[in-house]
């Protein structure tokens, strides 16, 4: 059967994607979101399903404004033994005026049979009517043949008989679903090319969860065999284990498989920043290791691949990050030789022959520290303050005298806790030696309060500086309470900056300290302060 | 060509999976964890790269026993023009004593021209010298073919040669590598099909990166198209999107394939333990959604009650959770969760009848804490006591007044850092007031020594009290440095029990109390003490 190259895309992250664990849209957000898949070039987006929760029903009840996708009602099949016409659920779905509705329906006799306790001739009516039903008040009318691959195992020409039912009665795609997700890759492509042998593929859609961590290559067989329709979701959102991830499947589909799709090739490239404002919008991290567009998909770390891929991509890369919009990242570490460290000096501008002798010191230092418990990976202003220091660029600030932190907790007659946690900070600026005491609601938090408010008065920007994340990890638990402990801290600024810093002791006061010390200094290194 | 069932499972994860961002093994967790892969039943660990850095020399040099596996030591094919016998690198590789030795070496000739100016005939000399010696000391040896689908694409015929080479010097395995990740899995079965058409399947292994989100099924296409090894990393940790995921590949290898590993059945089962212990120990929080293992894997909403699910689990899941050690989930409408409560109660042995009114009061305050960021999974000796405090089966110990910890860092004129760390505690115990002091090298090791120190002249036990394990997790990071702080303890007596207690609160030392006085309290009541 002659096939055409295009594959449509089909994203149900406000639908399927919704049943998360933990994430709760608001009909703002699916609004939004809407927009962004519309932008990006994905055909068909699923809104929800009216009738179903008062999100989507808010959602439906102000269609969103997009230009290039359609936007999709979900629903289901009507009920046993009423007409479709006058079945309630139906009649809520047809009624939002979406232009396209997608129903699903049963496709396995077992469950029909033993589950429902519906008869499968009835069943199959149900799809028939359903959809003939719903072409009278939509644009288009899709049918989701759930448990389709199940059903197919079981009794392949009831499941079949189902999809032509759909097609007859006027469906313009009938989509495979694996509800369970428990179908391997080769199964999925074995039976969607027998069904595309007997049903036109570009009426076929594939619908995968990803509870074998197959989904994305499921899907790709899928099309392999003849579908043309790939249902999924933003970052593979969805229950249990999740659905397909659209972000993966759709440069695989168009860079390696040479498919196309409702994206140009700009719009591929905005694949990545999509991708993390999605879970921005969430507020969830995005996964770093994301294919293709994770913010390590194109790092580089071993020591010896760093010089040969800036001399052959090719052997390093399995396609050039810019065509979704990502990056190259070159890391240093522990496992980094010299040229790691060059090429890192050149990213953060400092000029340095590659032969000054300072450059073994520095690897060999970092070798130390990170022996020692530190990570220079995620804590890139350290390593620069670092690099810097040993290089001799940095200027002294201030001068760290002592601290003390004190930490109270006290219950009083009736049993109330009463609490103190208070920091104490001696330290010389310009040769003055100044003290100050602060308190928080934590020794971190009265030890950086103190800090700020020795050096605010000299360093005035500093009142602009804000600690946005603070991470603790224990780095030999076996040694409980006298464990090595690493922080890391992300500061921003007023002026736009962001920036990691780490600090490694036993004690985890000490470590925060010296994290906090490393985001001041580099704070005033930005802002061109002079020091002493 | 026949083939066996067999596949052999080779794990990469301190080695390969060290290359990920942000994780740094010490020694002694390389240790632990190839005692867990050794117990799970993988063939083959290889534990690092001696040479390369501290941690792997420094693992390589205490060997961990190991009863059902064959460790691993990786290194590279010689240098071009010099003899195997003389190359340093290989020297170092071949002098840990591993039984096995994995190298790695190219096998794609553009590689070898244009990156690296060598010979291909140079190189593949290389692989045979390499290998050739290194079987003179080493009781099995194995090829890693860099680049090999690359390669392969390129000029077969080379790729070939360079695993014939391997092979007729006296590799034991040669093992296919996706070092780019890039190849999707119908181009690795069709290759490994053409390789395994040419060479014994039972000498060809698969190892995958997940660039394009497709390692899991890529790594089972090949074992499809005859390789019997798989090479992957515990939850897929590695570099850029990572190494194929073992703990996926099994299950589907095993139960939906119908191979067998060196897993038993029982084995099988504690796969979900292995997998959220290895997180555990990496101090990351595990991915609920993780194909089999995850906590949400088999998770069913609300609305569906257990008994439908019970009823035909083929409708609602593609395995038995139990075979993977994972569990059914029913989201919690408030008579599953109460039902859920008196399952636990079983399995702690608390009998209470089941419409004791106090079941619904502790099911809100279990509410309530989780609400504010108390996690009862991992800490059942903290449930337990908040159980038993709610049917008033907890005697009082004791009573804490007060306790103060004070942190000091002082730099005397020699720039020489003096530190304290001290805690003062004033508890009432047997209607007695008591107040004692004590140092520690941080604040929460202080608190605890002088915790101990108030209660061992009343309760001698307390002495056998061991903290093995200690973990910090800010839970709101966003907040900075007044982020909510959670705090695991575990703690080990010598009478050969082990439980975990959780405290919470902004301030990481009253997380770090409540943790403590939760383990000190377990041990007194599993002691029998009566309290006052």
């Amino acid at each position: 059967m002659s096939q055409s190259d295009r594959v449509y895309l089909y994203d149900t992250t406000l639908r399927d994607g919704a049943q998360t664990m933990g994430v709760d849209f608001s009909a703002a957000d699916k609004a939004a979101i809407a927009r962004e898949l519309d932008a990006l070039g994905i055909d068909y987006i699923e809104g929800g399903w009216p009738g179903a929760n008062p999100t989507d029903d808010a959602f439906f009840a102000a269609l969103p404004d997009l230009s290039r996708a359609r936007l999709a009602a979900f629903g289901m099949t009507r009920r046993a033994g009423r007409s479709a016409a006058n079945d309630p659920g139906l009649s809520a779905v047809l009624g939002v005026g979406a232009p396209v509705v997608t129903l699903v329906g049963k496709t396995w006799d077992f469950q029909c049979k033993v589950a429902l306790g519906i008869d499968p001739d009835e069943n199959r009516r149900m799809v028939a009517d359903s959809v003939a039903h719903a072409t009278t008040r939509a644009g288009e009318v899709m049918f989701d043949a759930e448990h389709f691959f199940d059903g197919y195992r079981d009794n392949a020409a009831y499941a079949l008989s189902c999809l032509e039912a759909a097609l007859e009665a006027g469906a313009r795609w009938v989509v495979l679903c694996d509800t369970n997700g428990g179908t391997l890759p080769e199964e999925v492509e074995r039976m969607v090319g027998e069904v595309t042998a007997r049903l036109p593929g570009d009426r076929v859609g594939i619908h995968c969860h990803n509870d074998t961590a197959t989904a994305v290559a499921s899907s790709l067989a899928a099309v392999r065999a003849g579908a043309r329709q790939v249902q999924g979701t933003v970052n593979g959102l969805g229950e249990r284990c999740g659905n397909a991830d659209l972000i993966a499947i759709i440069p695989s589909l168009m860079l390696k498989m040479g498919f196309e799709t409702g994206l140009a090739g700009p719009d591929l490239a905005r694949l990545t920043q999509v991708s993390r404002k999605f879970d921005e919008r969430l507020n969830r991290a995005p996964n770093r290791h994301a294919a293709y567009v994770g913010e390590s998909a194109f790092a580089h770390k071993g020591g010896l691949h760093v010089s040969a891929v800036e001399k052959d991509p090719r052997c390093y890369e399995h396609i050039i990050p810019d065509l979704v919009g990502n990056r190259r990242q070159i890391l240093v570490s522990d496992q980094s030789g010299r040229s790691n460290v060059l090429s890192r000096f050149r990213e953060i501008g400092i000029e340095v022959e590659p032969d000054n002798p300072k450059i073994a010191h520095l690897l060999e230092e970092v070798k130390l520290r990170e022996f020692n418990g530190y990570a220079y990976d995620g804590a890139e202003a350290s390593f620069e303050l670092l690099a810097r220091e040993v290089l001799d660029e940095v200027p002294v600030f201030f001068s760290l005298n002592s601290f003390r932190v004190i930490d109270e907790r006290r219950w009083n007659a009736k049993g109330e806790l009463i609490t103190l946690s208070e920091a104490t900070v001696k330290a010389t600026i310009h040769g003055q030696q100044t003290m100050t005491v602060a308190e928080g609601n934590g020794p971190v938090s009265a030890l950086d309060t103190a800090l700020r408010k020795i050096l605010i008065p000299v360093y005035p920007t500093i009142a602009g500086l804000k600690l946005v994340d603070y991470k603790v990890r224990i780095l030999n638990p076996d040694a409980a309470t006298n464990a090595v402990t690493r922080v890391l801290i992300e500061s921003a600024d007023d002026r736009g900056g962001r920036w990691t810093t780490v600090g490694v002791s036993s004690n985890v006061i000490d470590a925060s300290y010296i994290a906090l010390r490393d985001s001041v200094i580099f704070k005033l290194m930005r802002d061109g302060e002079t020091g002493e």
